[in-house]
């Protein structure tokens, strides 16, 4: 069914989700505070964009106009909803396809920034056992693959350009392999942490077209207290 | 002028080092405490011993054989002087040569476990000016380069044999690319961070050698509290 959720803590805004397929989490939260914003950003895109939350939050932090791609027709109806609602569609503006298609719908090198939080997961026997179809795309490599991900970034980011994504540890080697493959240079990362003596389960990852090389590893970001609570720079992040 | 410290907590243990040229540091503690030993480990390679703080502390942890190469005379001379009155000499043997010339002193693929702290620095213009060269061949890039690590490690490794490294984060890109394209596919890595609201300034990382692909971010290492004493668990290295 379609939740109705307040986003977060800005007034006026609401969010559409159905939990059945697919909710914004704390990865989208994660990645719209992590990325580099300039004042001088004129367009950004948001790549799988889903329901749309993080073209939402960075709407409360740029000026420039955002874009965002979703190819599920079923998530992406959530989003444009969400947006209609929230009175935002002068801000932001949401494009059901595949991110495979960017090529034929915008000009190259046009783009300030790129963001993306794609689905984590290869493919396995097991993909489609366990999850709804609709969730099962937005978790696996079905439709998108990292590949994918990075050319359409590449494609649209002006040289210099700024490219941000959330991800899982596990796959960081092929991250860096393959950002670098396609001149996304890396430049700054994140590992988030549930606790402080628990392994990552997820990295921020920014890189700049055509960069020089140089990462930069950011404190660590620890999501909970030993009590299972949020840390407070944790619960800021939901408040304007 | 040569120090005499007594080495961590260890009863009988002293380390000789020279302020001038070389110390170890918590550097080499970290290392020694991230690797990965088993109790089948009948070799063990340190790369760039210095006064062979990692040897020593090793022996503590391990009943393998354990070398080490060390290419500055001086530096060598002074772990020998530890290990002689440590009463070690029967555990560690301390070879004074490049590592570039281990093809010729060992046979292949006999080794377990090979540890390295490299130089950590290239070299520049100003690489000489700020140091005596006993210290600037040991923190920069002068006599061993990064693809001299992985070389000789290649070498000297047994298939499946584990690679362990500390360096510094902003060289992580560089690391991860050469590690694969030497066959020591990096499985985890360990951020350091002086601070818990700081980047971090150094990486504990560990390959195998043809080993299978996916990376495990261990949890933060965060050496100080906020009022700059240590953390208990990084004084807990430095006890027996």
């Amino acid at each position: 069914m379609i939740q109705k959720n307040k986003l977060l803590n800005f007034e006026g805004t609401v969010i559409y989700q159905n939990d059945e397929w697919f909710k914004f989490s704390l990865d989208s939260v994660l990645l719209a505070n992590f990325v580099t914003l300039r004042l001088s950003d004129k367009k950004i895109m948001d790549l799988c964009t889903g329901n749309a939350p993080i073209p939402m939050l960075l709407s409360y932090k740029t000026k420039a106009c955002i874009y965002g791609i979703e190819l599920q027709k079923e998530i992406f109806d959530l989003g444009m909803k969400s947006i209609i609602d929230s009175n935002m569609s002068g801000r932001i503006t949401l494009i059901n396809d595949n991110i495979k298609n960017v090529y034929s719908k915008f000009s190259s090198d046009m783009f300030d920034v790129v963001l993306c939080n794609p689905p984590y997961f290869k493919v396995n026997d097991n993909s489609y056992l366990t999850e709804n179809k609709i969730k099962c795309i937005a978790r696996h490599e079905i439709e998108v693959l990292l590949d994918d991900v990075f050319a359409a970034s590449r494609y649209l980011l002006r040289n210099g350009g700024t490219f941000a994504m959330v991800h899982r540890p596990d796959r960081f080697v092929e991250i860096i392999d393959k950002m670098r493959k396609y001149g996304l240079e890396p430049k700054k990362v994140q590992f988030v942490y549930p606790k402080s003596d628990l392994a990552a389960n997820m990295l921020l990852i920014e890189g700049v077209k055509n960069g020089k090389g140089g990462l930069k590893v950011l404190p660590p970001l620890v999501v909970h207290n030993n009590d299972g609570s949020y840390k407070d720079y944790i619960k800021n992040y939901f408040q304007n």
